[in-house]
C-alpha cells in the first residue's frame, strides 16, 4: 500500500481510513506512513514496532510535536469509506485518522510537494528553507503511534517514551485527536476502585442464615447516588469532576444468598489533584467500605500559560475548554511537555458505528496548522 | 452392573453410590435397578427413560408410594465411596442414594429376600401375601427416577406425571430426600423476577450527560434489605418467607455510565399463596419498579391431615416441621396427592463435596418406613 501525499486532504483521509489498522493491526497503515515520509526527503524517520516519527533539523528555536494514533477501535461492517454529502463516513474517520490525514499534508506542504489547503492557496512565502515548501517558524516532529485503543501496557506513545524519550523532545505537542477544532486543553485523570461488599451465603430458601452482600450494597450506591462531584477552573478550563459505579456484580445462583457484590466505581477528577489526593479522597467519601485501586492515569494540567502554547491558542482564535476524557495529553505532561488536544474529528462520533468527519473541519485543521506552523508572519500573510 | 439386594442397607447404599450418576446419565443405575427390582418377582415394573417405577397389586384400599431421584450432582473427586467412622462419603451418598437403597431394600424385604434392618430382626409377621416377605398394610410403588437436580423441564417425575399419570396414583407420597429422619412437610413456593432499572449512557468522563442506572437501583436494594417477611404457620408447620436479591448485574465497560442495571429477586413464599398471589405480592413490594416474572414453582400445603399422613407421622413419632426448600413433594401435591419428605440423609451436605451420610440413620429410616408399610398391627409387635 502507498499514500500519495500530493491527494487533496479528503483524498488522503480516505486513503488512510481505507487501510484497515485495528488496534495490533497497524503494521499495513505504519509501513504507508513511513515509505511516504521518507519518500519526502529531509526529515529523519525513525520507527519503533508499528510507530513512526518523523523530525526537521532547522535548528530553531522551538520544537513543535504533532501526534496521532494509526489505529482505530474494531471495524464494525464501516469499510470502506463512503463519502457522503460533505462528510465521510467510515472506521476511525475521526478517531483519529483525518487528524493523521493533517499531519502528512502538512509534511508534504513543508517538504514543498502539496499544495495547502484553504481560499489562501499557498503559505505565502517565496523562499523555503528545505525544498521548496514553507518555511516552518518551528521544528516540528511527527509522531504516529499504535495501540492508543487499548490498553495503556501496550500504548505506543509509551513505548516510545520508554524506548527512545529524545524522538518526543518539544516545546509543545499537539494531538489531532477529535475534538471538532476546539482546543482541549489538559485532561482530567481517572481512577478506578473495586469496593467489595461482603455477606454470608445460605440457601435462599432459609435467607435468615445468610447476609444479603447485594441488600449490603445499598448504602454504598446511595452514597455514590448523592455524591457532589466538584467544578473546578484551572486557566480559564472548567473541569467538572464525577464520581460513579461503572459495574455491579453479584450474585452466586438464583438460590443462594450472595456472599459478595463488587462494585466498580470510576472517579474522574480534575488536574489540579494527583493520583493519591484523588484516591485519597475516593476513600472518604466511601469512607466504612473497603476500597482498592484497580487502576489510574494522572490528569495533565491545561499549561496554556507556556509561550508555545499560548502562541497555538492565538493562532487557533477559540477559547480553549476542559478536556474531560483522558488522554495520551497526560502522557506528554508527565514529560514535562505542555500539550493540547486539537483536531478534525468529532468526539461524539468516536467509536460509533456511524463515525464521520466534517470535510470542511478536515481543512479549517489543516489551515490553522498550517498558519501556526508558520509563524506569526506568514500567518498575517495570510488573513 | 447389578445389584444385589441381599446386601446389607450400608453395602447396598455404597454399591448404589458407586454407579455413578449425575444428571442425564442415570442409565447405567436406572437399568440395575430396573433389572433387580423385575428380579424379585411379583411387582409390576415399568419403565419411561431413565424412570423406573415398581407397584404391588395386593388389592390393599390404600396405596403408598415411595419416590427418589437417581441422580446426582456433577461428581466432585469424591467418588467411589469411602466408609469412615460409621459415615458412607462419597457423591450423592446424602441426596439421595441412600434413600434410593432404603426403597430398594423395602422392596426386597416385601419380596421376602432380605431381612429387614433393625434390632426386632424381622417384621414380626408369620404369614406373606407375596413371596415369604412381610405383609403391608398399603399397595406400594416405587418411583426411581432421572434428572431432578437439573432445570425443571428436564425432571423425569415432571415426565411420568405428563406421560403416565395413573402410575403415579396413591393416596400418599413420601420423598425420601434428605431430612436426616425429620417429616419436612410440604414446601415453599419460588418465584423469580427480573427487576430492571433504566438509565442513560455517558462517557464517565462526561457522567452528568448520564442517568447512572446502577446508582438509581440504591431504593430498590433498600426496599429489599428492610422488608419484613412472614412467618406463616399451617398444621403446626412453621413456614418463614424470603425477598432476596441473588444477582445483580450493571455496566458496560470502565470508562460508560451504565444504562441498565438488573436485579433478579428470589421470592420464596409460604404455601397458602399460590404463584399469582406470591407475584402480586412482590409487584406490591417493589412498586415503583418494572418486575418481570422469570420462574415460579407453587408450594406444596403440608396436607397432615390427610389419614394416610397423619398415620405416618404416627409411625415416625417425630414432629412435623416445614420444608423450606423446593422440592417434587409439589408436584404431588398438583396432582392432588399429598406428600411428605422423609429420608436419611442430610440436607446440609447436599452438593457437598464432603458430602455423606450417617449409617445409623438409614437403618433407622428403613425401620420406620417397614413398620409404617406393615401396618398399625405390625407396628406394635415390632416395638
Amino acid at each position: 500500500m502507498r499514500l500519495d501525499l500530493s491527494l487533496s486532504a479528503t483524498e488522503l483521509t480516505r486513503a488512510v481510513v481505507d487501510i484497515p489498522s485495528p488496534s495490533g493491526a497497524e503494521s499495513t497503515l505504519a509501513d504507508a506512513v513511513e515509505e511516504a515520509l521518507t519518500g519526502l526527503g529531509g526529515l529523519r524517520v525513525d520507527r519503533d514496532g508499528d510507530a513512526v516519527v518523523a523530525r526537521t533539523g532547522l535548528g530553531r528555536q522551538t520544537r513543535v510535536l504533532l501526534a496521532g494514533h494509526l489505529d482505530t477501535v474494531p471495524v464494525a461492517d464501516n469499510l470502506p469509506s463512503r463519502l457522503v454529502d460533505g462528510h465521510l463516513y467510515g472506521c476511525g474517520t475521526s478517531d483519529m485518522k483525518a487528524g493523521v490525514a493533517v499531519m502528512l499534508r502538512l509534511a508534504a506542504a513543508l517538504a514543498g510537494s502539496a499544495a495547502p489547503a484553504g481560499p489562501a492557496g499557498s503559505a505565502g512565502v517565496a523562499s523555503s528553507a528545505w525544498s521548496g515548501g514553507f518555511v516552518p517558524a518551528h521544528d516540528v516532529t511527527w509522531v504516529f503511534y499504535d495501540n492508543e485503543e487499548v490498553d495503556a501496557v501496550r500504548n505506543g506513545l509509551r513505548r516510545l517514551a520508554a524506548n527512545h524519550r529524545d524522538w518526543l523532545d518539544a516545546d509543545l505537542a499537539l494531538l489531532l485527536e477529535p475534538t471538532s477544532g476546539e482546543i482541549e486543553a489538559g485532561c482530567q485523570g481517572t481512577l478506578r476502585v473495586a469496593v467489595t461488599v461482603p455477606g454470608r451465603r445460605a440457601h435462599s430458601a432459609r435467607s435468615w442464615l445468610g447476609e444479603n452482600a447485594i441488600h449490603r450494597a445499598a448504602p454504598l450506591l446511595e452514597r455514590l447516588a448523592s455524591y457532589q462531584p466538584r467544578t473546578v477552573t484551572i486557566d480559564g478550563c472548567v473541569y467538572r469532576e464525577g464520581l460513579n459505579a461503572v459495574r455491579i456484580t453479584g450474585g452466586v445462583a438464583g438460590n443462594i444468598i450472595p456472599d459478595a457484590c463488587e462494585v466498580l466505581v470510576n472517579y474522574r477528577f480534575a488536574p489540579d489533584r494527583d493520583v493519591t489526593q484523588a484516591l485519597g479522597h475516593v476513600r472518604e467519601a466511601l469512607d466504612g467500605f473497603p476500597v482498592e485501586l484497580t487502576d489510574s492515569a494522572a490528569g495533565a494540567l491545561p499549561g496554556l500559560t507556556a509561550p508555545a502554547a499560548a502562541a497555538f491558542v492565538q493562532a487557533v482564535g477559540r477559547t480553549p475548554v476542559a478536556k474531560y476524557g483522558w488522554t495520551d495529553v497526560a502522557r506528554f505532561a508527565a514529560l514535562g511537555i505542555p500539550a493540547l488536544n486539537y483536531g478534525p474529528g468529532d468526539p461524539n462520533l468516536a467509536h460509533t458505528r456511524d463515525e464521520h468527519v466534517a470535510l470542511g473541519l478536515i481543512d479549517a485543521a489543516e489551515d490553522v496548522l498550517h498558519r501556526y506552523l508558520a509563524g506569526p508572519a506568514a500567518g498575517r500573510g495570510r488573513r
